[in-house]
């Protein structure tokens, strides 16, 4: 055993890299209340103002205060940057200084281009030449791979939010493993698994194997990195600042490489808390110096920010980071995960205040303890600033140390990652299939030239029928597309950072997506059970519809339309099964467009179901809005008839509780939630 | 019919880039003699002057008279540069001005800045850091992908010359497809190329889609490079200094983009022979004009120049660029293929004067019309600058538009292209075998563990059982190492100019290669009718041999050990199909260290047939130095008793003939010579 190691339980994971067997080994359940919380010290007050300050700077400058427009961002491209260095327990920016936004052109020089001239800032131009000629981008190279077909789904928005021009993010390094075993130890297991991949160079081979050697070079520059900030993080952390330190040098090298549409932490709390209870036995530390660590930590995961476009933060209803965090759930073994670090975490909603990231993921159980329960209702209430997910539900794939990259994307850490795919328009699929492939709005052709609806009124028969010959198609298209993204992600944007804090063979879950379920479902509901008639313009395309009676709507509890969506959630997932995924991607779906449901109702015609052109989905698998007539159980209970079997990635539900809502004056929850419901 | 075609046969070749069609249609075979040549233009004795004063600048500044630093070469990347511009009917320069060598990182970085500081020149530092940290370059590439066993064989030697660190050439584009098509009509062909690629997206379709995309660009960029020269080369070209000129720029475009260890030219003299003739036939130009063309065509061929690295130059006994250019030969219909052209070609050892570059390859046949052989015999004599290859021989498998890469390697012009693999050296694994892996000259275990060989005296069928193991092992470490070579290659320093002037779908020979073939064929024959003692060291390795009693040698026309010669070329070539090739590579051979032999023998130690540590070893296939004691055509039927099906990437003989070696005071041949002899 590692001095470091001094009274932790021996076990299988001082012997291989296993992080789960070091938890599940040496954590305390902690079944108490809040009342051992500490309040932020001066320094923390301090540091916050300092921070709040910058903020208002930020704002005050239109959104961005500095940005790097010559040094290319690499693990190790900036010395230390501080806030007041005195003051700082964990301490790393992505540059050398806070709010200093860095250029990463790796994904695109375009894109980094253009997030620099839309902020007033100009990219070097020896880079921006640098990187046309010399050094290709992931964005370059998806487009020299691109069909014509790829390319039309695209400019017609039938597939949008596609991660060809922004990082794919969704990937979760194993940050604790820095902590827990150093850097030198990790590169040595890096270098066993290099000498154990096949003898035969087929591709394959060869590209695993020069993975992984880029995967120790940036284990290196992690440890360069951290000793610029006088650390060494070579062996094992001795304490729960070091280990928080530590585990947030993986993350920075991380965000440092990788813009990504979601750079989530993992699941780290339950970890960091066996440190806490070692120092707070040992009297290394006072209950009030631990949180301070943990509260500088959260600081940090505050900061992180991106160079990015109005175009992006308009697709993501924002400029979100995704830095979420998985608290809580339950072990295999019947214990529940919440320790006192739990509560500090979501204790920082209170020692800095409220604020969108770190995205605190609640993964709820029924069998949580009561007092973690209430405390998480009242930081709910006081904060809004909770995410819940089902963990009785992703527990039985899963496991117990998964956790959610972005908002509900499910992977266990260190062994699994996601090929993110964004989305395929249900809603415009319908309107093609209706139209022979021909985009309502454009005119143009974008489908397959398929023969057009011809009645004067809409059969449910024959339109699923023509539904599902084009969502075949717009399946094909789709995960093709896909295909070529993370073909050419992995080869000029390669996450070296992230993969080396996972092990050798990881499961990749190729995820794809749905957006527009609901009015999908309740347009095939008018058509089924009302009448409705197609209206065409000049050309005999069908631009909107006249539907006369009643028909059931998604979000009742009524079975007549529900098992319409589950029908379609089902079949697009067989359908994307058909294809062969890159690297043997294990085909995922989510119905998950959080905050681009607005983006996606804009590029789509009128539906039969009564929504006029360009107005916004529902988010995610919520019913449209409005239509939910009978109340929040069966609202929920619509969603949750959903087959996450066939949904696997993920069902979100936008769901805003107010007080008598659930028949009660006795609040539970209120807020924003985003929960997982499903089945 | 374009107006450029004028008088030109019709054919397939005007429905389809078809370069063969086109010259089998229209070529002339001329039968006469050298008479109507015509002497240097002043113009072109006064920029040969300029030439070979600049030469002599050249030698006297120590090799090297200029060099980029900053400047990375691409097709684009430098304007316009003359000798003088007034004076030279066929324009072009890597950079913007002769002797000027461009800097090419794309192989490897820490080659390039070598090339700059062996010859006095200090590559700028933002160039070396970028192509450090962002620009991975193919020899970054392979060694993060080698294997231990790799790393030491390369160490050892015992696999040498990988083009790992140098660009691996032997590529040859159709440098014609320009003069014949224009630019536009060969973009037009490959657009209509990636559109016919599957829509499956598995990684082989989108490599394939990337590269096409690639070429696309090179050829846009070639158009652009010509007219910064001031040529239009969208269309076809009306005359044959048109012709000449685009096929020119096609090459430039290559050398500008690739330090290939062989950059050859092609098959061009029958093809611009077409337009040669309509010239004369129509009176656009003399005789004298055009050889003046020719004339200036092979200065700028003679003026190809690399930045490279003393050890470079070591291992090719030089700086040589492989510009081979084929001629003549028989058409597989039975017409010779020598024109007027050809003779001019040959004729430019005059005007301009003996010369090893271009490297001109005459694809002899018996049935070569008489005038011809004369006039190559004389230049022969006259200039010792003429290579012969067994055009009866290689025409069977490449037919009649197939060209040399470099000395030997023969393919069809842009249908063929090949991995080059340089070679094994059989020699050293020979020793390998009786030390049971064990490097004799490190004492290092590079090979695998085998039990050593332990008796007192050699025996035949124990050595072989050996030595066919150790091959086994060999050929599986090498045929890999070109696996990771090729992927790597094609990774990071693709050749897109060359691969837009071939075909969608290429043959791609997997070529690898043997040294030290006669030393391991006369050891074996010692062992077998000699007696042959070990001699070991204290560590009980086998460091040299007591070799008593005489044994026939190869290259005296004696079966007992030409057989054994046979039989390691048949089974090597075996044991090397045996394995996955990159990109299903058409595995292939050669017998071919035509000057890299005497590198080869230095890192050899001592031999059972009386070779010394160190000693060079024979050239290709050649018998070793004074063993063949019959006589020329003993010793040249010994190599021709090699089996070609098994190496057919050529077996090389480089072969001194004096007066009196064939008998006759007549003599035919003088010079260094490098034959392709075998059966």
């Amino acid at each position: 055993m590692r001095a470091e190691w001094k009274d932790f339980v021996d076990g299988k994971w001082t012997g291989e890299i296993n992080v789960r067997d070091f938890i599940q080994k040496n954590y305390l359940p902690y079944d108490g209340d809040d009342s051992f919380l500490a309040e932020a010290t001066q320094n923390t007050k301090d540091l916050w103002e300092q921070v709040l300050d910058l903020s208002r700077q930020e704002r005050e400058a239109g959104g961005v205060l500095d940005m790097d427009t010559k040094v290319v961002s690499t693990i190790v491209s900036h010395g230390p940057g501080y806030l007041n260095k005195d003051k700082e327990t964990i301490v790393g920016f992505q540059t050398d200084k806070p709010f200093k936004r860095s250029m990463q052109p790796y994904g695109g020089i375009r894109m980094a281009e253009k997030a620099c001239t839309d902020n007033g800032y100009e990219v070097d131009p020896e880079i921006s030449e640098f990187f046309s000629v010399h050094r290709k981008t992931h964005n370059a190279g998806c487009f020299d791979a691109y069909n014509d077909d790829m390319r039309a789904c695209r400019s017609s928005h039938v597939i949008t939010g596609l991660p060809d021009a922004y990082g794919r993010g969704r990937i979760i390094g194993d940050y604790r493993r820095i902590a827990l075993y150093g850097i030198d130890r990790l590169i040595e297991d890096k270098l066993a698994q290099k000498d154990s991949t096949g003898r035969v160079m087929t591709d394959d081979v060869i590209r695993l194997r020069e993975e992984i050697s880029e995967q120790i070079v940036a284990l290196k520059e992690i440890k360069q990195m951290a000793a610029s900030y006088g650390c060494d993080i070579s062996g094992p952390s001795a304490n729960v600042q070091q280990a928080i330190q530590a585990t947030y040098f993986g993350y920075l090298a991380a965000v440092k490489e990788q813009n990504g549409a979601a750079m989530s932490l993992g699941r780290t709390s339950t970890f960091l808390d066996i440190y806490a209870e070692r120092d707070l036995a040992e009297g290394t530390f006072t209950e009030e110096q631990i949180q301070e660590f943990f509260d500088h930590f959260i600081m940090k995961l505050r900061l992180i920010k991106f160079a990015r476009t109005p175009e992006y933060n308009s697709l993501f209803s924002g400029d979100p980071v995704w830095v979420t965090e998985s608290l809580a759930g339950i072990g295999i073994d019947g214990r529940h995960m919440v320790t006192r670090s739990t509560f500090r975490f979501l204790h920082t909603l209170t020692t800095l205040g409220a604020a969108p990231e770190p995205n605190l993921t609640v993964l709820w159980s029924t069998r949580l303890p009561d007092n973690f329960k209430r405390y998480c209702a009242k930081m709910s209430i006081l904060t809004s600033s909770i995410q819940y997910e089902n963990d009785d539900l992703m527990r039985v794939t899963h496991g117990d140390d998964y956790a959610i990259a972005c908002c509900v994307s499910s992977m266990r850490v260190g062994k699994e990652m996601q090929f993110f795919g964004a989305r395929a328009n249900l809603a415009k699929c319908m309107l093609y299939a209706l139209n022979g492939g021909i985009d309502e709005k454009t005119k143009k052709q974008v489908g397959p030239k398929y023969r057009k609806y011809e009645g004067e009124v809409l059969e449910y028969d024959k339109v699923t029928d023509c539904l599902y010959d084009m969502m075949e198609w717009l399946a094909d298209v789709y995960v093709n597309t896909l295909n070529v993204i993370h073909y050419m992600h992995d080869k000029y944007c390669y996450e070296r950072a992230q993969m080396a804090l996972h092990d050798r063979d990881v499961k990749r879950y190729f995820a794809t997506g749905i957006a527009g379920l609901s009015v999908v479902a309740d347009s095939l509901s008018a058509i089924k059970y009302a009448t409705v008639k197609p209206i065409r313009d000049e050309d005999g395309i069908i631009v909107d519809f006249e539907t006369t009676g009643d028909f059931p709507k998604y979000g009742n509890d009524d079975d007549r339309v529900d098992s319409i969506a589950h029908d379609l959630v089902s079949k697009f997932m067989t359908m994307i099964r058909r294809h062969h995924t890159y690297r043997d991607g294990f085909p995922t779906m989510s119905v998950l467009t959080i905050t681009s449901n607005v983006v996606y109702g804009k590029a789509t015609g009128n539906t039969p179901d009564g929504r006029k052109a360009g107005q916004p989905f529902a988010p995610g698998a919520n019913p449209m809005h409005g239509r939910d007539t009978h109340g929040a159980v069966a609202s929920l209970s619509s969603v949750s008839k959903l087959p996450f079997e066939d949904s696997q990635d993920g069902i979100s539900n936008t769901f805003t509780i107010i007080p008598g809502a659930l028949g009660k004056e006795d609040i539970i929850f209120s807020g924003d939630l985003e929960m997982d419901l499903s089945k």
